[in-house]
């Protein structure tokens, strides 16, 4: 057991958005503060989340042919150096290491912000031939972005993904597998996590430092703001010309190698809360939760207490294919559990007190909307199974409702700005993609592009600053 | 594919074993030398290891109720200075970083060498009442120590490991922990890397820096000095103390709490590649080996291929239940396939050929011995995992044997110098139990005292060194 749930009430997600994102993730025991600037702990309710997302996610990695690896911590600082875009992007967010062992250090070792650099120094060194490729690796580690204003799960110091880096024989390859990529991240977040959102490519502003193309999954949430879940980057070969990744290609001549890379990381359970979240806690849809069922005893008397000890173990026997857990403890009264497990998000809780026992029923009770349901003891667990089915499909089903009521197509700038000031929202609306327009609106709006949808069509129209020629509707919104 | 096998021969293990091993190590991929002093690369090979052992290890400690969390890389100077043995132990390995996001730190942050004093921050914290005991946590993470002199998986400046730190209510529920974790520990060792060793307690000099006990699990390798597989502290009260971590007992008094700590490492793959390693390269055990079987066809003619082809299919799905690899490469030679698989370590190989074809049979080839056996295609399965079943076993027992025949009792010092000197093993002797000999004793031999074996009796003897008075046989040996 870790620190008990602390009663007092939570602030409304409603009354202030702000607050009760860090109330409910403190509360719900997902993280604490470090006790070093900008670093969160993420503790064992918060990391179990993430290791569902692993398991999810790695087998569908794995299944591309991907392995998995492990690439140093520290890069030396003028390997970073190496791509000018990708350094720039990078040096304010460095942590730099300048003693080790005692000693200051000849050559400055950069804490990972990425792992390009030092990945594909050592793929220069084993990719010689066509035989060697597709080169697909991918690791799950740790990695440090020095950030001035910090936020749970959203933006910390240091925070967990995964990184995906593969190389190529042809560009067309590799456009495969960064659509691949991106494709089991959506999976991930819309049949997962539950959360719908807008995939598509990036503006050349918004890219990766380093990448020709980058794509993206951005998700709506509840305060109006877009949260960026995932990025997976076509990188051309602007890395493999600098870093030296060459190959005999199979009529023997010498080319040069395409590579993508894609990343996933703990930021998705800062969304997670944000988009499920209500007044009590945390909702957690089932196919990502670490417990799927809280069964909670109402003890009355000695004697009913032992007809309901059985029952209990019954109930665990039936139960035995969830992720269950039945809270005896005597020192908590059931309503002060009913609110820790309801602060903790946990789908669905099972209630046994004498009512139940007299009748050979159980009470289940929704964590997502509160519906209650009496159920005959023995449909306990196909029923179970539908309401979980059915949390899970519903969470997922108001996610895109949401988005849908906060996509607004406009034309004219003026409604462009009304909106952003009232309602915030995803907007669509023509740009001409010139990069002073999307500076411009940026200034004056706080929205930037978020995304070209996948599906978006040429058209004939005028940017929404402008005026001029544009012809793809772009999808703005102020951002996380 | 990754860098293609090198067919250049290895040097022997017998001929020059620490060449062998840095030899053995990079042809089989299993890791690589990064640009960065005295880190390595975990290449896929050597990551699946891990990842196996992870699966196993991870298991285990989750069936004690202890739950996984993630603390941060970074600790405070000041934090890391509050328990003074411990600090003390550390310090001459720290990597420190004094810069972030462009400016020079106020506090400087030691990268963690490991995470006693940022958990425990963060524990007395959480730690209120006896309802928060038992606290249970462990995590998997990437931990710096810098080193002198490095060596593939045995010393590196960044190595991946799980470090458990449990809080108890009391001494004697923490000191069961302690065993249990180091049991743990054994079982991987022994039922799954298929390495013998000796576990007991470490001497007042050789323990952890602030634990109370050390407990250890020593293994021989085959140049006869040990290798130090794990460890699980017993860490008394002393960091609760500097810590305060206090709980109000269930008596209403306010009490210091009892803590526990246990890691293990891939240090522990360099002593699966030693202790079952070959003179053609890796011998992985079964039950930790990313792939059990390689299936390599000897192709002919376009007629026979047909039908290879359609045995292959079936080989496959006859072979299910097993991580298998079918090598239907056409680039490679059937010898050029066998040469990397050996190096590689995979347990079985099976051939299928026009013979086999002809006979409905397939032969297969044990990696450990090269024993062959011709067996009817039919029976593929049930005999794969026979003889998987008995590789894993023989080499249990070889690693046991090997144990048994270098542990030597000595009474004298003179035998135990030439015996460091000309065998080296496990020693086990009489000793006193002051620093003062086992320092000479170091200085003299370069053997340390390794444990206090589990088993071992109160005896009447004489120090080995000294002469006087001794209780308990103790063993030493030169160590990795």
């Amino acid at each position: 057991m870790e620190k008990e749930f602390e009663k007092k009430q939570l602030t409304k997600k409603s009354k202030d958005f702000s607050k009760w994102y860090t109330e409910v993730i403190l509360k719900s025991a997902l993280a604490d503060y470090a006790p070093v600037k900008g670093c969160q702990v993420l503790r064992p309710c918060g990391y179990a989340i993430w290791e569902n997302i692993q398991k999810v996610l790695d087998e569908k990695i794995k299944a591309l042919g991907v392995r998995n690896a492990y690439f140093p911590l520290f890069i030396p600082e003028k390997l970073l150096k190496r791509e000018k875009e990708h350094v720039k992007g990078f040096s304010p967010e460095l942590a730099v290491v300048t003693i080790g062992g005692g000693e200051k250090l000849k050559e400055k070792l950069v804490v990972r912000p990425t792992s390009e650099t030092i990945m594909y120094e050592m793929y220069s060194r084993w990719i010689k031939s066509w035989r060697d490729l597709p080169l697909l690796i991918n690791q799950w580690v740790n990695v440090v972005r020095w950030e001035k204003r910090t936020r749970l799960f959203l933006r910390t110091t240091e925070f967990l993904w995964q990184e995906g880096h593969t190389v190529h024989e042809t560009h067309e390859e590799a456009l495969k597998f960064v659509d691949t990529a991106l494709k089991n991240y959506i999976e991930v977040y819309r049949d997962f996590l539950a959360i719908d959102g807008i995939w598509g490519k990036k503006s050349e502003s918004e890219k990766f430092p380093g990448a020709q193309t980058t794509y993206t999954y951005e998700m709506l949430m509840p305060d109006g703001r877009a949260l960026q879940g995932c990025t997976s980057h076509d990188l051309g070969q602007n890395f493999a010309r600098v870093f030296n990744i060459k190959f005999q290609g199979k009529d023997g001549k010498e080319k040069i190698a395409w590579q993508t890379c894609w990343g996933f990381s703990t930021r998705s359970i800062g969304g997670l809360v944000m988009v499920h979240g209500d007044d009590a806690g945390l909702v957690i849809p089932p196919k990502i939760a670490p417990l799927h069922i809280v069964v909670i005893p109402i003890f009355k008397t000695e004697k009913e207490d032992r007809i309901l000890k059985k029952k209990l173990e019954e109930a665990k026997h039936i139960l035995k294919d969830f992720k269950i857990e039945v809270d005896e403890r005597r020192e908590y009264s059931p309503g002060w559990k009913f609110n820790e497990w309801e602060i903790k998000g946990v789908p669905l809780r099972i209630e046994i007190g004498s009512k139940e026992i007299k009748e050979d029923k159980a009470t289940l009770v929704r964590r997502d909307n509160g519906e209650k349901y009496l159920i005959p003891f023995k449909e306990l667990a196909p029923k179970a199974k539908k309401i979980l089915d059915l949390v899970q499909k519903s969470l997922f089903e108001k996610s895109k409702e949401f988005l849908r009521e906060n996509l607004r197509e406009v034309s004219g700038y003026k409604e462009f700005k009304d909106i952003i000031k009232t309602k915030r929202g995803f907007i669509k609306a023509f740009w001409c993609e010139s990069q002073r327009c999307e500076t411009k609106i940026k200034e004056e709006t706080k929205a930037t592009t978020r995304c070209l949808p996948y599906d978006s069509l040429i058209e004939s129209g005028k940017c929404i600053y402008c005026g001029k020629r544009a012809k793809r509707k772009w999808i703005f919104a102020q951002a996380y």
